[in-house]
């Protein structure tokens, strides 16, 4: 097992770039198909295996208009690209994100095993509940669920994946040629799960993989994301702008944890970042004022209607107050847009001076010299704001600072790992194996 | 393009064995989890490469008994399988088998194109009405669909699919860096389809893939599999014991297809065959006999209960008449079920008959020395009583048989290719890329 107080590393690989990084795929270095060409993902993530990440990590969306982030376009479903990084790697885990709200859990509980199988113990799966409302058409839906619906489906859902992966004890399939016993079905256990929002009989038609249950990771900072987190997620991918706010999250998700009864030790803490690394501060700074002056106003006027299910802002004057957008926005990412209606009330902001404040909050906290980003992580993660970090990977030349400047420093300094401990991802970040629902409950009935 | 008139060849990649295929998993040659185990199928897809098959098929099924065939009870998902393939191989081409009882057109639409990306289009989509009524229990629904209804939604959610496909032109994406255009609005296409069983708004999100779309294959007896197949497969995956039932099969496809509007040279037949090949023809003969032998009585009689929706026919007497099952199957394999039921009433047969008669049954045509295989595939192909075979694959030096000792003889005749005249499974099927909707639309309407 790890060492648990070493920092965490996840690779966000998204190819032409996601939102806000409206003009990513202009870089000479990377090809405007990256999206799309799976050479692109399997060079990044042996990259990042090469510099001993925990993880790759890749996001998803289902719902396209034409102003869509370019990423979002385009794209390879999650699943079928990291089974094809999968076998271009052998220690690095590959996590991808699948919605609860449109998938079946019997799907998604076989599609993982099979890529935690494939992978020799590396699957994860990132659970989302969809917030793009305009979603339910693509799946024979006029409306998209409420937000109380979309994350008590997201529950049952995980739970339903869950015992689907216990279909079957470790010892099911002896496969003994001798004695011509392929399967002992004594071991084979059926779901019968009825619930709110899902029936599902089982038994699924695959054996436990490696890790026994792919790894949970989680994204969400609503009060119900939260809770959802803290029920169900062993590492939670999240956002955070100072260390403050890092340590209140990692703190309130841990309560909430606890008092559910898991361990909150078995929760990671892991926020998305992005990095300014020059070969001094002052050269990062001047990088980093050039990549806000390339932000493109119109487009993030435009994506600013996404959390709103795509509300059309261009049609408003920029220099009036925020307009009053009624409820739009209350079947898509209802949190973000509360925030963004809170801040434009709370500060009397234009519209404009919304999008701009939106364009500035894309900004990195962790801008510098390899030396000085590598003390800032440091700082941050000893301070518990985070147990570690999932870095986007555009440039590849950009991503080699990374690892090949800030890395070194931390690896000295015992903050990140050398070598790999295990090869499954729970062996490396530390997580403990799930014991299987049926035995377990055969052992606790055998000693009373 | 290829030479439409050489033998198209496809290898059915089994792990450890599917239905009637008791015993083939204690084969030394095949470990007991090869149906899991990734390195199995890339190995004997690159044996089928080397030997230009122009595709592995790999078969699926959602639902599970503790009777389930070995193949069925513990497999990888065939899409996860196949971009894990895909990587590792450059020429061959991946059908995968996907359900339009139990899966959404837009989540099959993406993961199909992905696997064509990810590929250099080399995707097939096996196009299934699922058969098991127990696999209802898996989805949420208290029955599985009837007949009617299941070839409904197999016809329209293809259809979609199909349409999804064509969500964006060839030149949508002209990531042309120095005028800063990624993507061109004008040629994105939602769906926005409505239909008996499905609405999807779409677009979808992802490009048009290298094939245009993927090849579609589709298997189906019955009076409407033949039509859904008629309809839209390009590829149909049948039986065939006698070359007049392969010709009559062949016509009646043809006839359909020609009467639906379609070129009826379009669309392949490529029936399933097992081969039992050794150095003499009497040889193939005691091979054929032990292999016979070797089956499981009390195993057929177990997945006998299958079509009849996992009818426990073990509790019946063996040497009474064939039970009345009354309508067990409906739901199920109902053509399958009908066929047995009419088998024991026109021959009188005991249900110990029906199960010896199902064991005979799976016999091969294709027996004796490579020289005598190779003829017989010969004739077959040359009487138009299929276009091309599927070849199931077991043990490697069995395969090896038909590789390297039937295949040359063939070569040599110039019935099968020497080198693949293509890099997608399309070019090398002699299949042509299917237009763009909505380019077709757009030519019709600038020609009037």
């Amino acid at each position: 097992m790890t060492n648990r107080r070493q920092l965490k590393l996840g690779a966000v690989l998204l190819g032409v770039g996601g939102p806000g990084q409206h003009n990513t795929w202009l870089d000479p270095e990377i090809p405007g198909d990256a999206s799309v060409d799976i050479r692109w993902y399997i060079a990044r993530a042996q990259e990042a295996e090469a510099a001993k990440f925990d993880h790759v990590f890749i996001v998803d969306s289902q719902f396209i208009t034409p102003n869509s982030p370019n990423h979002y376009l385009n794209r390879l479903e999650p699943l079928t690209l990291l089974s094809a990084v999968a076998v271009h790697t052998t220690h690095i885990g590959l996590v991808g994100t699948l919605t609860t709200s449109y998938n079946d859990p019997f799907n998604v509980a076989r599609r993982l095993a099979s890529l935690d199988l494939i992978s020799g113990g590396r699957a994860g799966w990132n659970v989302v509940a969809t917030g793009d409302g305009g979603t339910a058409g693509n799946y024979g839906r006029a409306e998209h669920y409420d937000y109380a619906t979309r994350y008590g489906r997201a529950l049952e859902h995980v739970l339903v994946v869950q015992g689907l992966w216990d279909s079957y004890e470790d010892d099911a399939f002896p496969r003994d040629k001798e004695r011509g016993v392929f399967f002992d079905p004594s071991k084979q256990h059926p779901l019968n799960h009825v619930g709110e929002h899902f029936s599902v009989v089982g038994p699924l038609n695959i054996q436990r993989s490696p890790q026994g249950r792919p790894v949970i990771f989680q994204a969400g900072d609503s009060d119900e994301g939260r809770d959802l987190g803290a029920s169900i997620a062993e590492a939670i991918f999240t956002h955070a702008q100072t260390i403050e706010q890092g340590q209140a999250f990692a703190n309130d998700i841990r309560a909430r944890a606890a008092a559910k009864g898991r361990d909150p030790e078995n929760v990671l803490i892991v926020p998305g970042i992005s990095l300014v690394i020059a070969d001094t501060d002052a050269k990062a700074r001047d990088k980093e004022r050039a990549l806000r002056g390339s932000k493109d106003f119109d487009r993030a006027l435009r994506e600013l209607g996404r959390p709103f299910g795509w509300h059309d802002f261009t049609r408003y004057d920029l220099d009036a107050p925020f307009p009053d957008v009624g409820d739009a926005g209350d079947r898509s990412f209802r949190t973000q847009a509360e925030r963004i209606k809170k801040l434009a009330r709370d500060n009397g902001y234009t519209l404009r001076q919304v999008v701009q404040h939106t364009l500035d909050s894309w900004r990195s906290p962790f801008v510098g010299s390899p030396l000085t980003v590598a003390n800032e992580i440091q700082r941050w993660f000893e301070a518990g704001a985070f147990d570690g970090v999932n870095v986007t990977v555009n440039a590849p030349s950009e991503f080699a600072r990374f690892t090949d400047g800030v890395l070194p420093i931390l690896r000295e300094r015992g903050v990140v790992r050398r070598e790999y401990e295990a090869s499954t991802l729970r062996g490396n970040l530390g997580l403990p194996v799930p014991e299987n629902a049926h035995t377990a409950k055969r052992l606790i009935g055998a000693s009373r």
